[in-house]
């Protein structure tokens, strides 16, 4: 059934002006001045009530070339038609994209996988989904994203978009010049809240209107949902802008709601986000590790490499979790996730959503109970696990370094020389580790046999325990710590994290 | 890695002693009497704290014939592998099995489809997963098996195993003699509790051994956890016995963090299960419609069919929820649903559960925050669905049967002389059930029709709207109630429920 204005009134009651634009609210009138596009006609739509749904606007970017031929941002259905007839055409065999967030991240695998086009990504902060995704979650999807054809290029901003003859030719950046054939510059959106303030309404540091619980602006009976409005964050409690789908589909029922009488209310958001990226996904609900110490939190995060469902069912993955915890209050502040596209990732951020939302704590989140049978989960649920860690973290039982840190190390030895890593995986896993960087750096001794060789860790060094997932280490911490070992470091996340990081020997 | 009894003395530092069977307790002395299978030799293992996790046991059915050669119960893995050699062994060609609970309908998945033995299920109550799964969602269950040549009969119990022989032959039922070479009792659980109950310690009126939130039995120093146990059911407030897996671990870790002198409690459970069957799943958290009316509590039923993902996602699927909720409270009492099998119904749940067990209200369900994706889920995720559904009921602005009462209808339309089914699907969509049915019982007027055919609505009648799912028919009826045909009755989850319910025309 085609959604055109015809189908709204037949159906619904409800007469929709298309190609007619709205310029300017009288407030005191209580009317809407609206031009007929086609006809250059005006005239004022008189309201009881009033909604503005003006959506968002891409962020336009202050640099050279901006205007070429082959430059486009994705505001809008037609927009995007127009990209696509243009590749359809074949006239795009090399893109560049600016701007490493979702939006620019679905771009390139529908770039690369429907349409076999060269593409990179352009972004100038130091990873993708900058502000959204912790660091360590962000380099396995850029890892992700090149191992699928698509070079990313953070830390670098786009200088300027250069032409020849009026079209597109490549984009600059500080270090490089991209040939290009098509240029999308997704670098975010912010609120259109024009019309808004120009009669008045008040506008919050964000750009966006501002809005009570009812969804009304400062005029009673002018109501706002959607990407133009701020909304509060659930976490932090400050207002900020969050221009998703699902978010604007519920504050639009709550206007409705109050328009006809009927009391609700939007208490705001947590930022729950989740995308697909070729054969991967990443999501969260929350803060990352970064954002909440940014935020003043006294923040840290479990890493944990649990199993999406039984270990014995055909189709067990293991999938990344980071769980966010304040140590003064012991608050879940987010989870964040990366693994193998399927459903398992959402499922746990769908479970910790109203606990991040609501003030959960570790505890609450230990005990969370989700139905369990060996298709579906493990019996120990991936999120009460990473509960688990975090309560071990918080309580000091678990001392750790994150992979992030380790990687960093690996790559320059110099800046922790007493570091020796102790590999506590089995035998076949060690022995290429060890072969590659010797003794001197790597000591591999396996899980089971640490009781049985306490007198082999040597005592003068920090020992970096490493496994697969940070269990059999963490156990081996409180086995070491109990007989007088207690300069040990676990890896948190273990080898799961620091291959799909890049390392190549983990 | 084998976890034998070296495995954990080597690893863990634990000495474990098989084939060792508890006889006794002696809380004053603090010790436990033991004795040595295989050679009658018994002590005494003194203890600081004790631990019992003594599981549970099969419920023995008091009919002729149970001890019969080829009568199996599944409490042990011994069992288990004794089934399976009988039926390697070529000695299985038809089944039964008594119960139909989640082990009886796992057993009959796996005698099916792993080893084409012609099986049926005997349950004595009315459905399948009894006291578990709402009845409609249970008769969506039993459909699906019978479609993948399991016979169920349920409403019979068995009342004799028959023997030739000394072995197993058939098993009757007051219907029935269903001939078996092999018969499994699957009629549920008990605590094994004998050995706590002889030493005094306090039993509930489930037969569970009675622990406080640190799972400290009436003994401080003798904690017991798993399926031994009674725990407090997070709804109902009242102790109940949840033989699962994933409690028992949770509850477990609780017993250790007490006993190493670290605070911690187990606060119960809202009685979340999910369960695989062949190409489908059920599973639910919190109460079912009938077991909330058994509670006491004034509850009612949200039916949807919603999708689990965006509508042009080419996996996209229809699955059916139901939200069960308390007319006078407002708090949301249990989910419950069924599906093709995916993580998508799973998910649901996994976001329901901290939400049903905190005693959240139809509000706080629809703003619950999903991450949200075409490829994850709807824009308006299916359990914000519900809730916006629960909502319209529980206002007043719904007013609908649910699809097994339209279906009972179908079966005797004298019941409701005065009923009229207005079928406002697509007119490709009603033309057969309008042919099958006449102008009698049917009347279809598609739904963007309504408003300008109202006329034809007589309103005499009780309309019984149907649609796909339910919304097109609530969105009508407003409509028609504004214009004042107000005998109209939705019904609950459409044609996406009453097809799945075995409603051949739908």
């Amino acid at each position: 059934m085609l959604r055109d204005a015809d189908f709204f009134a037949r159906a619904k009651g409800i007469t929709v002006f298309t190609g007619t634009r709205a310029t300017a609210i009288d407030r005191r009138e209580k009317s809407v001045r609206v031009i007929e596009l086609a006809t250059g006609a005006e005239r004022d739509l008189v309201y009881d009530a009033l909604v503005l749904a003006t959506g968002s606007e891409p962020v336009p970017l202050p640099i050279p070339g901006i205007d070429l031929d082959g430059v486009f941002s994705i505001g809008d259905l037609h927009r995007a038609i127009a990209v696509k007839e243009r590749i359809a055409k074949g006239l795009v065999s090399r893109a560049v994209i600016i701007g490493g967030g979702a939006i620019g991240i679905e771009m390139a695998e529908a770039f690369t996988d429907l349409w076999g086009i060269e593409t990179a990504i352009v972004e100038f902060r130091e990873q993708l989904l900058p502000g959204i995704l912790s660091a360590s979650l962000s380099t396995m999807l850029e890892k992700h994203l090149v191992e699928n054809k698509v070079a990313v290029y953070c830390g670098e901003g786009a200088q300027a978009i250069v032409g020849q003859d009026g079209k597109v030719a490549a984009v600059r950046t500080a270090n490089r010049e991209l040939p290009a054939d098509l240029v999308i510059v997704a670098a975010g959106v912010r609120p259109r809240s024009g019309l808004a303030k120009a009669c008045g309404l008040e506008i919050g540091d964000r750009g966006g209107i501002v809005v009570n619980e009812r969804m009304q602006t400062s005029d009673p009976d002018i109501f706002a949902a959607g990407d133009c409005v701020e909304i509060r964050h659930l976490v932090t409690g400050k207002k900020f802008v969050a221009p998703f789908g699902s978010l604007a589909n519920k504050e639009g029922r709550v206007v409705a709601d109050n328009i006809a009488g009927i009391p609700g209310t939007f208490p705001g958001s947590a930022g729950a986000f989740i995308m697909k990226a070729f054969a991967s996904c990443a999501g969260g609900v929350g803060l990352s590790l970064e954002t909440a110490r940014a935020e003043g939190f006294d923040a840290d995060c479990s890493y944990t490499a649990p199993s999406d469902r039984a270990h014995f069912y055909p189709e067990q993955k293991v999938f990344c979790l980071e769980l966010v915890f304040d140590r003064r209050s012991r608050r879940v502040l987010g989870v964040q996730g990366f693994g193998a596209m399927s459903d398992a990732l959402f499922a746990r951020l769908d479970a910790a959503s109203m606990a991040v939302s609501r003030g959960a704590s570790i505890e609450d989140i230990e005990n969370l109970e989700l139905p369990y049978a060996p298709p579906f989960a493990t019996a120990i649920d991936a999120l009460n696990a990473a509960a688990h860690t975090a309560e071990n973290i918080c309580d000091g039982r678990m001392e750790q370094i994150t992979p992030g840190e380790f990687i960093a190390w690996m790559a320059d030895t110099n800046s922790h020389p007493d570091w020796l890593v102790a590999d506590l995986r089995h035998p076949q896993e060690a022995a290429a580790a060890f072969a590659r960087f010797g003794a001197e750096r790597w000591l591999a001794i396996p899980y089971d046999q640490v009781r049985a060789r306490l007198s082999e860790f040597p005592k003068d060094k920090t020992l970096i325990l490493l496994c697969n997932s940070g269990t059999r280490t963490y156990e081996s911490q409180l086995v070491l710590r109990a007989n007088g070992i207690s300069k040990t470091l676990v890896i948190g996340g273990g080898s799961n994290f620091l291959k799909r990081m890049g390392a190549d020997w983990a």
